[in-house]
């Protein structure tokens, strides 16, 4: 342990930065986000994610005192204080500051695996959802396109589940996403509720290729439609109107790429 | 329009009573539960169920006249009782009291079709989220165990977005189903995160068989693992731990059965 430093006072000024870590401007501005809870952290120990803090109450140090052999800043605080951070109603009274990569991440010249592209998706859950089941099928990254919520917001890490640790996760242009893809020889496929589109069944599953997800309400932005290699649609029985983009998410990920 | 009452004090009993099925005691008493917003109303209108009560503000009365011209106890209410007796943040100004279907159905002795059976599941989105899914997929039926949480919640309704309206949808002994199901040489698959199980892809598609998905954090209860045809798993890449249930179930349904 670098340093301890015990706070008691909601008032203290690391608490009000933490709190604030809550908010998309101040993750942008310091380049970090909060991760709650002992799954979280402990994966980021695990991971070559450097932890710039832990905080944690007195009780969950006394419970795991290992964590203290780490060489991270180290703040011991109240259950108070640990609601206040984060935005849990029941807190494990642990938690930790880390490195949120770049936004504007240089598109990798060669890109190769499977890809989810996410284009205007707005319901956090869904996004980490979408992450965590990309991650378990085996996808290289997930990008978020600028108008998607923010990845790295309470809500989408709590949903995510630590997958951020496992596979590539950037945010970026999607259209100059898929042109590195096709430059790449990469098929790009859209999704769309679209019978005129390509049944996802067709398609051979592969290793190598990009998937683009559209808003829950409206779907894929056509300037992103127009530039994919195909468009897929699921076919539907029944007079469900749609499928949660989630859902969708995770058929067609299972399907193209399949172990 | 049978009768129109207006309402103004939230303090009525009509109100209270309404207000009342977000209670599974209230629901279970009556026999009913509650549509919330123009989508879920309008399908249950176009759909067979028989609507008791109609509840909606001078607003969308005005809007939408034809409404009133249907034969239902129609009552006007403010928007204050309107966001007293329904759970939404912000309602349409639209709602109705319909009845739901008996909990305990005898099992019929023919069963057909692709069906899904709910194990415990706990948490209402993924509830209503697996139903909207099984209605796309061109499913006939889910069946919720008694463990599972019920149906007929307002968050499930919410999620399940009308599908009611469109499959079978039953609660009941989920043991009693599954030999049901085997007496009609239906085929009944568990779904586990065991790589003993069978791999999905293995499965031929069809048109006939019953899905059991299980419990968010456990999974399928052993009673029901070990009356199962045959048990699945969705093989994992990567270091994900587990799916979320409500894509697994996607994921399953529209493996198993394709249209």
């Amino acid at each position: 342990m670098k340093n301890l430093e015990k706070i008691t006072s909601v008032h203290n000024q690391h608490v009000k930065d933490w709190k604030k870590l809550q908010t998309r401007k101040q993750r942008t501005k310091t380049n970090t986000y909060l991760l709650d809870g002992w799954h979280l952290v402990n994966e980021a120990i695990q991971s070559d994610i450097s932890i710039l803090t832990l905080i944690g109450t007195q009780e969950q140090f006394e419970l795991h005192p290992d964590i203290l052999t780490h060489r991270f800043d180290t703040y011991e605080v109240t259950s108070e204080i640990m609601t206040d951070i984060t935005d849990s109603v029941t807190p494990q009274g642990i938690a930790a500051v880390v490195s949120k990569p770049e936004d504007d991440l240089q598109i990798p010249a060669e890109l190769t695996g499977a890809w989810l592209l996410l284009d205007q998706i707005q319901d956090p859950g869904n996004i980490g959802t979408m992450i965590r089941t990309a991650d378990a099928a085996g996808f290289t990254g997930v990008v978020a396109g600028r108008k998607t919520v923010d990845i790295y917001s309470p809500k989408v890490v709590r949903a995510m589940q630590g997958s951020q640790f496992h596979i590539q996760l950037h945010q970026g242009n999607l259209i100059a996403w898929i042109e590195q893809f096709k430059q790449n020889e990469l098929p790009v496929y859209g999704s769309e509720l679209n019978e005129a589109a390509k049944n996802f069944r067709k398609i051979a599953p592969s290793d190598n290729f990009a998937l683009v997800m559209g808003n829950e309400g409206h779907g894929m932005s056509q300037e992103l439609l127009d530039r994919t290699t195909q468009n897929l649609y699921i076919p539907m029985a029944g007079q469900a109107e749609s499928l949660n983009v989630a859902i969708s998410a995770g058929i067609l990920m299972f399907q193209l790429k399949q172990k």
